[in-house]
C-alpha cells in the first residue's frame, strides 16, 4: 500500500490524496487539519481499546485533560523557550461594542483583526502529559510512585502534506512518577510493551532513539545532549513511504525536570523522576489504513480478531 | 443531591467543590477547565454510545471533525459578529531566532509577549456543525436530503464557576441538510427523541424556546427574533441547582443560513436549509451525578442497563 514516488513531498502528497478519496481523510482546507470518516475513528477507538486491555494489569489512574491547557502551567514548562514555532496560544475578544465595530471594521478593511484580541487563560496543550503534572504538585509520591492513564487531543502547529502530521491529534499515555528507577523501568516495559501491542495489529514497528525537534540553533545541541543521554524512543513504522517512515509511538524520559519544575517529589523528598510512553492514535490508524488496505472489513483475521472488528 | 443555596452563583461554586472533591473534575486553575475522571469519561461514552443505538436507523454519515477549524471557514459564518467573545484564535510563532530572543525578552520583563505571535491558519472550532458545511459546499443535496452524525470538542470563551459551564466541551450532533420541511422535521424528530433517550437514563428535562447568546445590544433583537420565530429549543434540567436548570441539549433550525453562506443546495437550486440537534456531553454526566449520586456503581438498575453499566 505503501506509496514510491520521487521525492518524498510528492509521496506525502499522494498518499494524503489517496486517504481523501478513499474518504477516511476529509480536507477542510488547512494542511494537518481533517476530519475523520466513521470508519477511521472506529480504528482509532478500538486500537486504543486494545491498549487499555493490555495496561489493564497496572491499574493506572485514569485522566483525560482537554485540548486547552492553563496558560501558568504552559509557562513553568520550557515549551516557549524550546519548541516555540509549534505552540497554540489562544486569544479571544474582551471588549465592549465599541471595540466589536472596531474590530469587525478592520476584518472588513483586510487588516489584522486579530490585534483587537487579548490572550485568553489558556494555551494549547502540547502533549498529553503536561496537564497532569500541576496536579501533581507540591505532593509527595508514595513509594511506588503513581503511574496514570491519559489521552489528550494535543497541538502542534507545523502544517504539512503529510497525512501523519497533524496539527491536532491523540495521544494516549502512560506516565510514571516516581524514582529514576521507576522512571526508567516504565520507558523500557512500554517500549516492549508498544512494540508487541502493534505487532498484534500487523505492525512491525522498529525502536529507534530519538530526539525532541529542539527550535533554533541552540535546539540543535540540546537534541544532540538528548540522544546522547538515551531520553527518547520512537517506535517507528511506515506511513506513506517505507523510505521515511513515521513515529508512531514514542516514550520520553524526563529525568526531574517535571518534577523540579511542579515540585513533585519522591518521599524522601528528592524531585521525581517521570517517564511516558504515548500512542499517537490518528498515526496508528494511519498505518493501519496503509498496511491493510482501506477497508477494515478485508484486514487480516488476526488483525481483525485484535481490534475485535 | 442539587445544591440549595443562597445565591446561584454559591449554588455554582459549592457545585463545583463538590464535584471536584468527589475527584470527578480535576481542576486546572482556570474556571471552566477541567480534567476529567476516569469515571466521569466513562459515563460521557456510555451515554454516547446510547445516543448511537438510538439513532443508527437514521444510517447518518459519521464525520469526526476536531477542535480547530479552518479560519476561512470561520470568516465565511457571522460568528464574530454575533459571538465575538465566545471565539477562540489560535496563534503562533513564526518568526526566525532574533524575533525569538525578542519574545523570551518580554515574557522575560512581564509584557505581553503574544504580540510576537501571529495568527495561525485556525480558529477554535465553536460548534460542531461549523465544519461540516464547507465540506457540503457548492454540491447538490440528494432529494432527500442528507443526515450527518458529529461529534466534536468545541470552544466558546466564557470562564465560569459553573462547572456546566466548560470552556471546551463535547458535543454529540445529528445535522439535517435538505428542504426547509426535512430541517423542521428533524428538529421535532430529535427533540422528542431526545427527550426520551434523556428518560431513559433518568433525566426528566423539560423542552423550552431558547436564544442564542448573540453580543451587545443588536445581539438582543437578534435572540427576541430567534425566540419569535421558534428556531431554537433546548433541553433543560437541573445540574447544580433546580431553581437555574441547565441546556444539557439543544436543537437550532437555521433556516437557509449555512445553505446560503456555503452555497450549498437542494436538487431544484434552492439553497439548504439545515437544522442540528446537540447533545452537551460533559454536562449531561454532570446532571447524571447530580440526580444519581457519584458512584454510578449505585444508580438506579435501569438507568445502569440503559447506559450497560
Amino acid at each position: 500500500m505503501c506509496v514510491t514516488t520521487q521525492t518524498i513531498t510528492d509521496a506525502y502528497q499522494e498518499c494524503q490524496t489517496r486517504l481523501i478519496e478513499a474518504g477516511l481523510l476529509i480536507p477542510s482546507g488547512v494542511n494537518g487539519v481533517y476530519g475523520l470518516s466513521g470508519v477511521f475513528e472506529d480504528v482509532v477507538e478500538r486500537f486504543e481499546r486494545l491498549v487499555t486491555q493490555r495496561g489493564s494489569h497496572l491499574r493506572a489512574e485514569v485522566m483525560r485533560f482537554p485540548a486547552i491547557l492553563n496558560r501558568e502551567t504552559y509557562l513553568k514548562t520550557t515549551h516557549i523557550e524550546s519548541f516555540p514555532d509549534l505552540m497554540g496560544s489562544v486569544h479571544s475578544f474582551t471588549g465592549n461594542e465599541r471595540d466589536h465595530q472596531r474590530l469587525l471594521a478592520q476584518r472588513d478593511a483586510g487588516d489584522d483583526w486579530t490585534r483587537e484580541l487579548t490572550p485568553s487563560e489558556v494555551m494549547m496543550t502540547p502533549a498529553a502529559c503536561y496537564p497532569l503534572y500541576p496536579t501533581a504538585a507540591r505532593t509527595a509520591l508514595p513509594s511506588d510512585g503513581r503511574i496514570v492513564d491519559l489521552r489528550s487531543f494535543v497541538f502542534r502547529h507545523e502544517p504539512s502534506v503529510d497525512p501523519a502530521r497533524m496539527q491536532i491529534f491523540r495521544q494516549r499515555e502512560y506516565v510514571r512518577l516516581g524514582t529514576p528507577e521507576q522512571a526508567q523501568e516504565h520507558q523500557e516495559y512500554w517500549l516492549q510493551l508498544g512494540l508487541e501491542i502493534l505487532e498484534e495489529v500487523g505492525l512491525t514497528a522498529r525502536k529507534v532513539i530519538a530526539n525532541d525537534p529542539f527550535f533554533g540553533r541552540r535546539g540543535k545541541m540540546m537534541a544532540a545532549a538528548q540522544k546522547d543521554q538515551d531520553l527518547k524512543f520512537e517506535l517507528v513504522h511506515a506511513v506513506a513511504t517505507e523510505e521515511r517512515p513515521t513515529a508512531i509511538a514514542s516514550s520520553n524520559y524526563h529525568l526531574d525536570y517535571f518534577g523540579n519544575a511542579f515540585e513533585i517529589q519522591t518521599p524522601n523528598g528528592a524531585p521525581a523522576h517521570t517517564a511516558c510512553i504515548g500512542f499517537g492514535l490518528e498515526r496508528i490508524a494511519l498505518a493501519l489504513f496503509m498496511k491493510h488496505g482501506f477497508d477494515p472489513d478485508f484486514w487480516p483475521t488476526d488483525v481483525q480478531n485484535a481490534l475485535a472488528l
